[in-house]
């Protein structure tokens, strides 16, 4: 009945207190900290852990991943294919998600950098403004954290619409497939990717997808990355937002993190930079999530948000 | 039946397009353009109009103020007293006010301005960051622009209450009047002011309020003001963002509009200034609204948002 946190993050102990508070009954062991016995673990919590190591583990029954996005664990090849892997949904997570993106949805839409740029000059000029109505969000990956945005971006007025892999039940209008991708993007001027890193999306973001953007409102169109680095082709991006193709971008993922102070991308033009701080996995919340996971499993239920290694997420 | 228009804005003619476009059979003149006989004006649109201008219309019946404050009518004694002053409650003017008081909310919550300056070094650290749920956002004024506002910051999973001058129905904490302003102030992390100006609110926002303001969270007190330049007491905010009282501000109204480009506030650490454009009224959606108004009236029905001179909003 033993858990192992296995994690490449460095804050160990506060997962560690976050189980201990959440699930005294329940031991647990941290990997790399003392030895342990593998055939004693049964569950894993996991954030980007060295390839083999859960493969190592002979009764591992559940590995839960600590943050959204699993293309950390799906890229080792050695990880069993008939253990379940659990995705973190959470409502900490999600919200601090949905705070992100309506921010850099806002501050490119209101011109923040621009008006910072003049008051720097100490200048009392207005910049061209439409109003939310006249702009459409287009929410790339519709899961949870989109379906979380949708409202509220409606709430101040912008037009909200998406794009999905497959069909999916909303209440907004959804475009899917790789055959809806190109509707999807003509209709967008503030595209918002919350896409899962799988070999189908790797590099999607490049001049091809910026290209087929809206341009129907003078403050875009606008490129927001909260999903992963790996979906961006940065030289794309970069001359994008050079040439003025992007009238803007923020991101908070890279290819390479931490972003090299040699980057280029550090300097971009009406680029905004957040060093993968968009949704930073809250300990207490998540762990909390993943005991009342195993209380139920333990009980009978399915497990909830379980990745399909077919899709990858 | 004559309408006028006399505003001390500079786009009457987009106005006059508007009013045309939306009431063709009703005739309209500029103040200011060509003689007009003031005893055929029986509705005045009017922005800031010169002291004296509205008396001497001998048949006025309705003026329709065409932005959200009314503070400059009001500050003129001759504005005849049986004149009904119908303020602007106009969805366009609404939403565009709650974008830019959900950015800046969002902007100092989420520490846009460290982000930034960690960009321009090109520095890839994140900075402690709390969850929208632990922070309390107090909306001073609680009228039309604070009910829309409210749903999306409680959407974005911030705590929402309000202050009014008297108690109003809501489905939030409302404290109200003199005692229920430092029970408001003490539990509020991020102060939005929606006030209007009127002799009792005039300069209310000093160092005596600031300093009531919760220290409950890393990111706060913060101050944002949309309201009127005349409710700041700008060398108190001033002082309070150099030593730290305030960890941040952003006001788009200042005493002296335009900002003088020798005002200290330009260089106020932590503080984000936009030139009076957090919400400019549309004329074909305030004219469409005003209308309305006129028709109805002139089928009987009481007149809405009336001001009430007494309290002076």
């Amino acid at each position: 009945m033993t858990t192992l946190l296995i994690s490449a993050d460095s804050n160990l102990d506060d997962w560690m207190d976050a189980w201990r508070e959440a699930a005294p009954h329940r031991p647990v062991v941290c990997h790399g900290r003392a030895p342990y016995d593998p055939a004693a673990i049964q569950y894993a919590l996991t954030w980007k852990p060295p390839a083999g190591a859960l493969n190592a583990l002979p009764n591992l029954k559940v590995a839960f991943n600590l943050g959204a996005g699993v293309d950390a664990v799906m890229a080792d090849p050695t990880f069993p294919s008939h253990i379940p892997l659990v995705r973190l949904v959470d409502q900490d997570l999600t919200n601090r998600m949905g705070e992100w993106v309506v921010l850099q949805v806002l501050t490119h839409f209101r011109q923040t950098l621009g008006y910072l740029e003049l008051q720097r000059t100490k200048t009392w000029r207005d910049l061209t403004q439409p109003a939310a109505r006249s702009a459409r969000v287009g929410l790339m990956g519709y899961g949870t954290l989109a379906r979380h945005c949708t409202p509220i971006l409606r709430g101040l007025g912008f037009n909200v619409h998406g794009w999905a892999r497959g069909p999916k039940e909303s209440d907004i209008t959804l475009h899917h497939g790789e055959e809806g991708l190109a509707n999807f993007l003509a209709r967008t001027d503030i595209l918002v990717c919350l896409l899962p890193l799988t070999e189908a999306t790797r590099g999607i973001l490049d001049a091809k997808l910026i290209g087929q953007l809206s341009r129907g409102t003078p403050v875009g169109p606008v490129l927001i990355n909260a999903g992963r680095g790996g979906l961006q082709n940065e030289a794309d991006i970069l001359a994008a937002l050079q040439d003025g193709t992007l009238k803007g971008a923020s991101l908070d993922v890279f290819n390479e993190e931490p972003l090299p102070a040699t980057s280029p991308m550090w300097d971009a033009p009406n680029l905004i930079i957040t060093p993968h701080v968009a949704a930073i996995t809250d300990p207490a919340s998540a762990v909390g999530n993943i005991v009342e996971q195993i209380d139920a499993f333990e009980a009978g239920a399915p497990l909830q948000n379980v990745v399909d290694r077919g899709h990858g997420y």
